[in-house]
């Protein structure tokens, strides 16, 4: 046994993967007490220092995944995931930007990697993806035309909700989850433009449709999945057996005529 | 073959298709530059231009279909569909109305005729409408009737809401998706009206489930239709075979009594 | 043919009904124009002699079908509807309410007693309902035990949206719709009561939940009626038929041993 | 038979249960009275008394069922329910603590335990919850993170809605049910930072992604549980019975060869 192998063999081990998770919910707390000012006034040194501690131990254990699987190990999607999100906190904070602490916490997603029913959870939500693929297409679509017509239309009265193609695609997302979409834009806009409904009630219609559609399709398939594969392969069992044991009975009968 | 038949096949070819779909995303570009007063300051000439070119295009394909298919050509909803959505785009702009100006941008829906996926999608949705009509049926009625009552009973306190059956109607569809209704409509009327609630309460209680059962109505169509076909087929296949086949056991068996 | 059974033969041929359908619709028409301020000005005694013709003729169909049927008309829930609903229009208007002017318009939901499609889509609506029977009735208790809560909770600081049972109940119903229920309630509530979200964000969970399983179940339910009865039949068919051929074979087979 | 058997048949007996239910309902009217000012004044003391009076029955059945069942009562889940909910009754109200005595109609949920189609269908939605965990721990997990970064991106500008993590957990769950997600709270934010949609928008998408696929899993699981008890238990019988006789066939038949 190599050193690599032996490695491998460490990290697989369970209480490796325990280790990490107790780390993980550890740095969870900590992150969570990053956000408060008092908790940082008090022992904010000790906090960060913690929080350094942390993210050490999982650089070392990432580092000690690549030395003992080699190229190997990028070919998982989640190693690359972990990867990217331990990565994160090692960019250098040049500029002081609050984006990149807040993206520090990222590191906490790395719970769904270690723990096998998050996973699931979350491949089963990634393998619906491609059969809302052109559903999805349409709604791009929906949305660039609308954006464009809505910047054509009314641009000009109401910059602050379509004044460009990327103003009118926001708005036309907060009217299609129907917030405000009547008191807040579409009747101070209809004071301009009394026909400016027939605009947005076809568009909350035709997006509402397709929404529902998609949520339809979901249900369908997770349902076909769910019933098939036990059952079915039962039942081609039982059907072959069946026919099978006729054409035996049939070949042993004296022939007649 | 004949001129008109090598222009079908021309135009059926993957090549023109392909160059087709290349040319509207091409002018889906071009037609959203031209909403940036920016861009189009700068490079105004050329956006139009481009634009023309495009639609150019687009009326020298339907103009060959037109001629390759003849009178056929109009026999395909899609056809139809198409030649709508360039034609919209040759009405002179009298008036200088924006709103023919914004009807261009429709021109982009050709990208669903031309994509298979999307087709495929529509067709979809289009498919589950007529199994859907007498619930819409039933809510235009509700619609109506809902209509006038709230014109009749609030109209005279409230004309900006229920001023007349198309300002009800449109108060009533922002009410049944819930925006605002009571903070924004209700409350109000009831402070003029105390017994208003003994509307709106039902109204929504009775749209919200209409809607739902149109939704299930939805999932319980698609899933019979997915369902059924294949799985059925095999089924009905299999018993056939096996019925035929004990009547031809029967048939060789001794007579006995 | 006795004179009655004439006249129920006369009630029941095509015509009749058609007719009945165009005079209803006919009268949806005037009773919107009795909406607007405008057309009554100019026309208003014709309307409304035309609004009384209408009535006329459906007092008179109803007279003619419990001449036909006698007390057997009153045993059809669909009678009973009309009857109540045209019976309405006929209670004198002593105070000038408009309520009751409003109400005349429920006439119009004779259309759904007379078009076979409507009828069906109605009836399944209402073939739903005893299902939910028990989640309607826990909902009702939530509701009651919410309100009573919130009302001796918050009933003091907040009169306007909690001072009495009914009072909050309304509120809790507009909060189990989302509308406006932490920007408009909660948050104000929470400045007085800053624990108040123990009580709201439980309740909206609640009933959120309880409402998504009584569509689940909706949804289960119609899926089996849908799935069930012909295939179940013809599965049970095929059944018996290859047991009983089974069994004849088994008789007919010579005695062995 | 013991007094301890005997008492157990008393409170077994259908006439026991249903005076249950009737205190149980006749105290659901006290407690609402109680919330009215005008009763109190007329009728305060009466009140009052009838409310102990409905508690002094339930504390006795309690008590009677605790003696008569031993230490067993205590091994049923709705027994436990029943002995908490009657026991915040009895908490003094040292303070005037008006959540107290709030609480105490939580004592009306009694009769979810004593009506057995109630019963059935909390213990329904109680089922259907561990199918959920998983997803709900990803929610969690999500809802954490995103209040850790919402509190360090917009926390110091926005303290109102983000200035603490148990602060911008309810402000993300308000925007999680979409109630005045963007007019009240991301475009007030995006005139300090432009770029929040960048958090908000893909918030909004996966956490209702997660909960589509909540309700998609919901479906499928009782569509599944409805399916298959009987349905598979009579395939499963008729599928042996089939094999069965075949092979009593073959035994039947005489060999060849």
């Amino acid at each position: 046994m190599t050193a690599r192998q032996r490695l491998a063999a460490l990290l697989d081990r369970p209480v490796t993967r325990n280790a990490i998770t107790a780390v993980i919910l550890f740095n969870a707390v900590i992150l969570g007490l990053e956000t408060s000012d008092a908790v940082m006034a008090a022992a904010g040194p000790l906090i960060v220092t913690l929080d350094w501690l942390c993210l050490a131990v999982f650089v070392l254990e990432i580092v000690a995944k690549i030395v003992a699987r080699g190229p190997a190990f990028f070919r998982s999607g989640w190693n690359v995931f972990d990867f990217a999100v331990v990565a994160v906190a090692l960019v250098p904070d040049v500029h002081g930007l609050s984006v990149l602490r807040a993206l520090r916490i990222l590191r906490l997603l790395r719970l769904i990697s270690v723990a096998p029913t998050l996973r699931r959870v979350v491949e089963g939500l990634i393998a619906a993806l491609p059969g809302m693929a052109s559903v999805f297409l349409l709604m791009a679509l929906i949305f660039y035309i609308a954006s464009v017509m809505a910047t054509t239309l009314f641009g000009e009265s109401f910059p602050e909700w379509f004044g460009s193609i990327a103003v009118s695609a926001y708005s036309l997302f907060q009217i299609m989850t129907l917030e405000s979409w009547s008191m807040g834009i579409v009747r101070p806009v209809m004071e301009v433009y009394p026909f400016a409904w027939l605009f947005f009630v076809p568009f909350i219609l035709v997006t509402t449709f397709a929404v529902v559609n998609l949520v339809v399709g979901l249900i369908v398939n997770s349902m076909q999945e769910a019933h098939s594969e036990e059952s079915e392969a039962a039942t081609t069992d039982y059907r072959d057996e069946v026919l099978r044991r006729l054409e035996a009975i049939e070949r042993r009968l004296p022939e007649r005529d």
